[in-house]
C-alpha cells in the first residue's frame, strides 16, 4: 500500500479517467470492482444523465469527475454528486475556487488534475488531497506539457502530496514508468475507452483499437464543431484524425472566412453523424496511447492486464539495477 | 549489459544529445569518459567548426549527430565524420536516403532518431542499428508526440532493435521510467546543457537552471529569427519563452503583415544579441525537463547523478511490486 491506495481504499493504484460520455456508471463500477477506482465523467453537465449513471454504479465505491469551468455554470451538480457520497471528486480545467472547500467540508477526497507545475502548486495551496499531473498525450482535453517531464517536476513541487500520472499510459509498462517518476498511481482513459462497459459507440471502439497515436491531433476544431465553448486556457482537445478533420482543417486554414460561413452546417452534420455512428465525421476522442490498445475487452481484464504488465516491468528492474550499478568511488 | 551497451561499448545506457552549438568536442568527450556516449552536434554544417570540435574530443570514443536535411546540402561532412572513425552516427529529421548505406559500409553504428511510430518502421527498414524515439518534450527540434506513449509503441514496432528514449529525461527517475517502457537507454540534452563543458553561453546556462518546463514553447519563431529554413515536417523548435518571443509572438499573431516587414530587422537584432549574451532576445534552446536541472556542474557529475538516481528509482521497484501484486486466480 502507498499513501494513495490507503487514502482511496483501493487495491491497485489505477484510476479510470472521467471521460465525458464514455465513463458512465457501469464502466466506473467495473473498474472499482476490479481493484482500481472508477470515475463517472460528469462532462458538460447533463443532470439527468449524471443521475442515471450514478444510479448504475451497482453499489461500488466510485468517484465523479467534473470540468471545473462547466461545473461553475451548474454548481448544483456538485451537490448532487456529493449527496451520492463518492470516494473522491476530481476537478480539472479551471480555478477550483469554492468547490475545493465544499468537497473537503463534505469529507470527500479532493483530486485536482493539472497540466503545468505552477497549477500543481496552486491546487496544493487550495487544499487538494491528490494531484493528477496530466500530460498532453491524453485523449480529450489536456495541456501542452508531456507526461515524462511533468510528473517528476510536479512530484517535487507538491511533496509530500501524492501525485497520479495521466496521459499516454495504457499498459503496464507505462504504470511502472509512472511509479519510477515518483507518481503513486496512474489515471487512464484511452486504455478503457474500448472496454465492453464503455459508453463509446462500437464503431468508435473499433477505430481506436485500429489506430496509432501518430494519427491523433490536438486542435479546437472538434470543440467548435460540437458547439462547446471552452474558455481560453492552456488546454486543447486530442482526438483521432478523420476524414472531416483532414478536410476542414486544410480548407479552414487556407480560407478562414469559410469557417465562419460553414460552421453551423458542419455542426448539424456532426451531430447527425454522432447519432449515426459515422466516425468519418464524428470524432473518436482518444489519446496517443492508442498504439497500446489492441482489443475490446471487459474492464476487469484491462485492469488485470495493466497490473500484471506493471508487475512484469517492475520485476525486470532489479536485474537492470545490477547491470548498470554505478561504480563506487574510492 | 544490454544489447545497446554492448553494441556501443559503453558502461551506462546514457547518450548525450548532439545539441547544435552546445554539444562540442569537450562535452562529448567528458560524457564518454564518464561512461556514457557523447555526441558532437554537427548542427547546420559549419565545416571548420565541426573539424575543430572533432579534434577536441581528447581521444575519447564519441558519436556525431547530423540534421539529415541539412547534411544533404553538404554531404561531404559525413565523409569527414566517418574519417574520424566515430562510434556511431546519429541522423535525425528527414529521410536518411543513401546516408544509411554509407554509414553501414563504413562499419559505423547507425542510430536513427524518429518522432513517430511510422518513422521508426521506416528507419528500421532502412537499416538503422538503433532507434531513438524522441518525444516532443525535447529541447530544440522535436516532434509532436510525447515520450511516454511513443517509446513503448516504437519498442513494439521495431523489436528486436534496441530503442533509446529521448525527450523530457533529465534525472535518474526519467532513465528508470524509460527502461520500464522498454527502452534500452536514454538520450539527454537539457540535462547536459548547463554543464561546465557545454558550449552554451554562461547566461543561457543560468537561465536554464532557473527555468521551469512550464515556460518552454514550441514554435517556428526562433528558426525564422535565426534565418534557418527548416523544411515542412512533423517537428518544431522548443525553447524557453523570453521577452522577444512574448513580444513578437503576440504582435505577429495580431498583425501578420508586421512579420514580413520586421523580419530582417529582428534577425539582425537576434544575431547581435547572441553574441552579446542577451537572452531576453536570443533563445535558450532547452526542453521541458528544465524543471529537473538545478545547477551547473561537470558532465561527469551529471552522469554520476543520473545513474545513481536511476539505481535508486529501480531499487524501489521490487518493494512496489510486492505491494501491488496481482492476486492469483484460482
Amino acid at each position: 500500500m502507498t499513501p494513495l491506495t490507503t487514502l482511496l481504499g483501493i487495491r491497485h493504484p489505477l484510476l479510470l479517467a472521467p471521460m465525458a460520455g464514455v465513463s458512465g456508471g457501469r464502466l466506473a463500477a467495473a473498474t472499482s470492482r476490479a481493484g482500481g477506482l472508477g470515475f463517472v465523467g460528469a462532462g458538460y453537465g447533463d443532470r439527468d444523465w449524471l443521475a442515471s449513471q450514478l444510479s448504475a454504479t451497482e453499489g461500488q465505491r466510485i468517484g465523479v469527475g467534473f470540468i471545473t469551468w462547466s461545473l461553475r455554470r451548474q454548481p448544483e451538480l456538485l451537490d448532487m454528486a456529493l449527496a451520492f457520497a463518492p470516494t473522491a471528486i476530481l476537478l480539472s480545467f479551471g480555478d477550483m475556487g469554492g468547490f475545493a472547500d465544499q468537497v473537503r467540508r463534505a469529507g470527500v477526497t479532493l483530486i485536482a488534475q493539472v497540466q503545468m507545475v505552477k497549477q500543481a502548486r496552486e491546487a496544493a495551496a487550495a487544499g487538494a488531497d491528490v494531484i493528477v499531473a496530466q500530460g498532453g498525450e491524453a485523449g480529450g482535453h489536456g495541456g501542452l506539457r508531456g507526461t515524462m517531464a511533468l510528473v517528476p517536476a510536479v512530484v517535487d513541487a507538491v511533496a509530500p502530496l501524492p501525485v497520479v500520472a495521466a496521459g499516454g499510459i495504457a499498459d503496464g509498462r507505462g504504470i511502472a514508468a509512472a511509479l519510477m517518476l515518483g507518481a503513486q498511481g496512474v489515471l487512464c482513459g484511452t486504455a478503457f475507452y474500448a472496454c465492453d462497459e464503455s459508453l463509446a459507440h462500437p464503431e468508435a471502439k473499433r477505430r481506436l483499437v485500429a489506430a496509432s497515436g501518430d494519427n491523433t491531433f490536438k486542435s479546437p476544431l472538434f470543440d467548435q464543431l460540437r458547439g462547446l465553448d471552452w474558455p481560453e486556457g492552456p488546454w486543447g482537445l486530442r482526438a483521432l484524425r478523420n476524414a472531416l478533420s483532414e478536410q476542414l482543417g486544410a480548407r479552414w486554414a487556407a480560407e478562414p472566412q469559410a469557417q465562419h460561413a460553414e460552421l453551423a452546417t458542419q455542426q448539424t452534420r456532426l451531430a447527425h453523424a454522432r447519432e449515426a455512428g459515422d466516425f468519418d465525421t464524428a470524432p473518436v476522442i482518444a489519446g496517443e496511447a492508442a498504439d497500446l490498445v489492441h482489443a475490446t475487452s471487459p474492464a476487469s481484464a484491462v485492469v488485470q492486464a495493466l497490473m500484471q504488465g506493471c508487475d512484469t516491468a517492475l520485476g525486470r528492474a532489479a536485474a537492470i539495477t545490477n547491470r548498470f550499478q554505478t561504480p563506487q568511488r574510492n
